[in-house]
């Protein structure tokens, strides 16, 4: 099995090009998730800090961080995911910390995913799509490459999501089968046509994200979708139902999935999946006190990469 | 048929009781929804502005816009919805902004809903909650009093809103079935047990929200559900599974909902339901150029009220 993909190079402007050629730079198809929590970060970072009240300090402490983990894991990894709301809990000091960061991990050629699970009526959803993916006629510094979205209210909200990244070569991953627990309770309810919710979702992303335009010269469309890693039950069917769809695969680690977990996610080619691990490569070292941490962020990315690789290679 | 509902007093602290009580005040059960854009702004407003690409000018003009309408629906209308992300859009100017507006209209004495359908698993939720409910002990100034949820994830994805809402007074509504026409796509579709996709996800609010911890002297939740003026053939359903829930209404005006339309998201007693308009209200002058804007926006929140409160005395 190989990582190849029929000789996809960097040079397409498509979103799916651009992240499988970069991954086939690095080796394996994964991603870290930043998620920082002020509570979690390095002592060395936070110990002038006198209160977690103390907004502007944590932030730039959090921003530190996520610079620092950027740097430890861009020789390894193609690709972060930055979770919006650990930015958007700071209010004003948040969002703009966040795209600095979305800015400092382009400028490592890292391709930045915006975790920010944006969704609502096509007039809103146009709004949200300027926010976090852009709105100039062409990317900017501080752009993200990709943002996920929720398909909750159908492909009408998506719709203008799609334009812009259509337009800009940008990307897009939408909610098909969340990782937590309590999902099942909505995305595995039985539909009468034997379909499960999270299956309908699946093809009408599927429907929705095939459309010529929106395609690739990789066969994969502009449009993802986010596949819990702990899912396992139904991603055979998933990956079936969506042959054109890259899933990005969160779950691995803290939430309990493992790397074998995933095989399933990708198609018979290697090809289709982008593995994401946040927690357990940011905070790889428990020990708040140790200064040698970024040497572990490092190591549990490439360990992560290596753990991904071998599965594909198996 | 009264609005009156078992004399609650505005002394409770429950987001439901206060809710009902302001409505009382008022005389109707509505809202007024801010969906600021800057292409449809008054003339008066944005005539030095260069070009819209002058951001901070824009905003400006945005702010003063939504503090002007503010003052002119206040004397009509219980509350207000504030659509996150008009403000979003400009990224690190447009969130000062809208926290400055939730700022002016609880300085008015309006309840103010933030509408940014936030949701995500629950670490990432618990985030969300602080940024959009507040992360004080109490409500601060600039705190919305409510803020609408995406149940898309599950209701372990809610705990995290919940806990913070019911800690601060404040108030939550959860996405069960939405105004836009593509929503049907998915959440009318039917379960293998008889129930659609909305009913179902209306069951899980309504036992999430039901918890007797969460339920105010009205008798109503604290977490109540985001339901289409536009869905007329499933609201009476709705309506019976949920006797426990506000139901928030948006769709009418702009959307196609008309006030009629709507009587069946109340109870037999008139009270459950918080009627939106947004665009007909705000953009009900349709001349940028009449300087007497603010009057006709008045009237319009005035007769809207009027029509809801003839529906439900009808």
């Amino acid at each position: 099995m190989t990582l190849a993909l029929k000789g996809i190079a960097s040079v397409s402007n498509h979103f799916a090009d651009r992240l499988i050629a970069k991954c086939n730079e690095i080796g394996a198809p994964v991603c870290v998730g930043l998620d920082p929590v002020f509570n979690r970060l390095p002592h060395s970072l936070v110990k002038n800090i006198e209160s977690p009240d103390d907004e502007p300090a944590v932030v730039h402490a959090i921003e530190r961080f996520c610079n620092r983990v950027i740097k430890a894991v861009a020789p390894h990894v193609p690709a972060v995911k930055i979770q919006a709301a650990c930015f958007e809990r700071y209010r004003s000091l948040g969002m703009p910390a966040f795209f600095r960061v979305v800015e400092f991990a382009k400028s490592r050629d890292l391709i930045v995913i915006a975790d920010a699970k944006r969704g609502d009526i096509g007039a809103s959803s146009e709004h949200y799509a300027a926010a976090l993916l852009g709105h100039q006629n062409t990317p900017q510094y501080d752009d993200p490459d990709a943002l996920t979205v929720n398909s909750f209210m159908g492909t009408d909200g998506l719709q203008p999501f799609m334009e812009r990244a259509a337009n800009l070569g940008l990307g897009l991953f939408a909610l098909v089968r969340t990782s937590n627990p309590g999902s099942a309770l909505i995305q595995d309810l039985e539909l009468t046509d034997g379909r499960t919710v999270s299956e309908a979702v699946a093809d009408l992303i599927a429907k929705l994200g095939d459309q010529p335009e929106y395609v690739g010269e990789s066969g994969y469309s502009l449009l993802g979708s986010v596949i819990g890693a702990t899912q396992t039950h139904t991603i055979n069917d998933l990956r079936k139902r969506q042959p054109h769809q890259i899933f990005l695969v969160p779950g691995v680690g803290a939430q309990g999935g493992t790397a074998a977990d995933v095989k399933a996610c990708f198609k018979e080619d290697g090809t289709g999946a982008l593995i994401t691990a946040s927690r357990s490569i940011i905070y790889a070292n428990d020990d708040v006190n140790d200064e040698a941490w970024e040497e572990k962020v490092a190591a549990a990315a490439k360990q992560f990469r290596d753990d991904v690789a071998a599965v594909l290679a198996d």
